[in-house]
């Protein structure tokens, strides 16, 4: 039996009205009220008529999370994240991946458009200043996530510069000297950040980093980053520690330490970033700088919506801090 | 500069009805053409405007994707080789995530068709039979991937069964005898059949499993998957293998293990189910049975728009052979 806007506010013990203003975002109404209303929808899988409100032109109750590579545990966990406060909220979710693709990026966000999402989450570089300069004149309100927008525009983010002093801060403590950086693109802002802190810690301590020792990786993570950090370690001075932009970078070089028969992290200690479910997977288990992705998602979504039920859009950055987590991939320089 | 069909059709060297017939995937065509012509769109970053084609019925150029856990990396990376074969055949790709909640499986078909997708993939169970023969009747066509649907639908699948049988020979090889086997919820089809297979064989070998010995596990797979394999390994004639039917729940046993005092595989072997990117990281590097998940998203939109240009639906079933990949986690019985 298909339920109706009736069996709701009668289950709830409350009017029509007021499950109307929980459906379309508008009216006065307590947050625990509202939040009771939406149990209440959820447990008799009542759905509003999605079609008739896009058609007057209100709301389609439906939001765009666009990620670089829905493969990488990072954006994964992200998306889920997104995907629970959405739904808690009421949104429904449609995530687009651009595969690391940065054509696809713009085609991915015109789409979103078209299809009338209600407010969209990027979690990509956007190339093109134009394209960032009209999505933020456009109806739907954009929320970045993860990523520097080129433009001022609303913003969840950690602070990636301090990330990557971090794990300088925890590499000096260990007396290494030679180190070697991988970095994803230069196109990715987080990246450049987190090499930029770290060189910023190190040369505090009086120590450089010659050029040669921060190596950019392509788009294959995995096998870019072994194949980099293969290149440092079989190279003259080989670092005795490596600082890995990203989790899969720093698996990559695990993999190239462990073929070249270096022990980790006894001849060669290894920090990734992002905390995904692999850090603590790896053998040994690594040590990274988290970011708190669960909160990211969360607050991202509760900005968006901010701005769509207040019709006013602001360009305010949160900035999230990261932490170190220690584990077994690093030990002090012996 | 924005492209116009013009410019693809000068850089092609072709008509611009040749284009016209790609963009709106009619007409008389080469294959090779065809995709040359796509890549010539590609690189001028050439956008048709779907918009137009939508407002006169035609195609929209998008496929939906709908998936269980994208959090899951089996799920992430099918979703990446379903995005990946989606753009290369023309088509963007809107993933859905029910994050495991069933109610929201059919919130998301019912969305994707609203937004007009030209044909679906679905990832998850889909709880109630009416739906789906709506769904089967829509106009979108629609494939099943990694799962049984309970109706006749176009599927591509391991043979599930087959992986399980793999799974318990491996065992039996090794001596084993008292065994453990973690499940998913009696819902998901892909585990009701591997556990299926694995008794099978293992019976024929003239061993029984004991009911108790088959845990259900819920959504938390990790956490679950560590609180069964954790019961089983304290209990009384505990077991010396443990079957989990997928790489994530093998992650949780690996961890009750380890919190347990027990050496893997020394003590203990543990199988896993998918072979995601997790198989390879965790210590030991897991044993586990591969699925093709890259095959298997190219097949699936291969399928679909198949469907879609000839205008006929189909209900064949695709199923593939998994195969099993031995790593360091399983030995044999001391």
């Amino acid at each position: 039996m298909k339920m109706t806007i009736y069996d709701v506010a009668r289950e709830a013990g409350v009017s029509i009205a007021a499950v109307s203003q929980v459906i379309n975002g508008k009216g006065k109404i307590s947050e625990q009220r509202r939040q009771e209303i939406v149990q209440v929808m959820e447990r008799l899988n009542y759905q509003p008529s999605v079609i008739a409100s896009a058609l007057t032109g209100k709301k389609t109750f439906t939001l765009g999370l666009l990620v670089p590579d829905i493969s990488n545990p990072f954006f994964a966990e992200i998306a889920r994240a997104v995907e629970d406060q959405s739904h808690h909220l009421g949104y429904s979710l449609f995530i687009c991946s651009t595969d690391n693709k940065k054509e696809r990026a713009e085609r991915y966000l015109s789409l979103m458009q078209q299809k009338r999402v209600d407010g969209m989450i990027i979690g990509t570089g956007i190339a093109n200043k134009s394209t960032l300069a009209s999505l933020m004149k456009g109806r739907a309100p954009v929320v970045v996530i993860a990523r520097e927008a080129k433009l001022a525009a609303k913003t969840v983010i950690i602070d990636d510069y301090c990330g990557g002093g971090l794990a300088a801060s925890h590499l000096l403590e260990q007396n290494h000297v030679q180190v070697g950086l991988l970095s994803e693109n230069e196109e990715v802002s987080s990246s450049r950040e987190r090499i930029r802190g770290f060189v910023s810690k190190w040369n505090e301590a009086g120590l450089n980093i010659g050029a040669d020792r921060i190596r950019i990786c392509g788009d294959e993570l995995v096998q870019d980053g072994k194949s980099q950090a293969g290149e440092l370690l079989r190279g003259p001075n080989p670092p005795t520690a490596l600082f890995c932009c990203n989790d899969l970078l720093a698996i990559g070089a695990l993999k190239a330490a462990k073929e070249l028969g270096l022990r980790i992290p006894e001849d060669v200690s290894i920090i990734g970033f992002d905390n995904t479910i692999l850090a603590e997977l790896t053998d040994p288990p690594l040590t990274t700088v988290a970011q708190p992705t669960k909160q990211m998602g969360q607050l991202a979504v509760d900005s968006l919506i901010e701005m769509l039920e207040s019709g006013e859009k602001n360009d305010e950055r949160i900035v999230l801090q990261p932490e170190l987590v220690i584990r077994q991939s690093t030990a002090i320089k012996r």
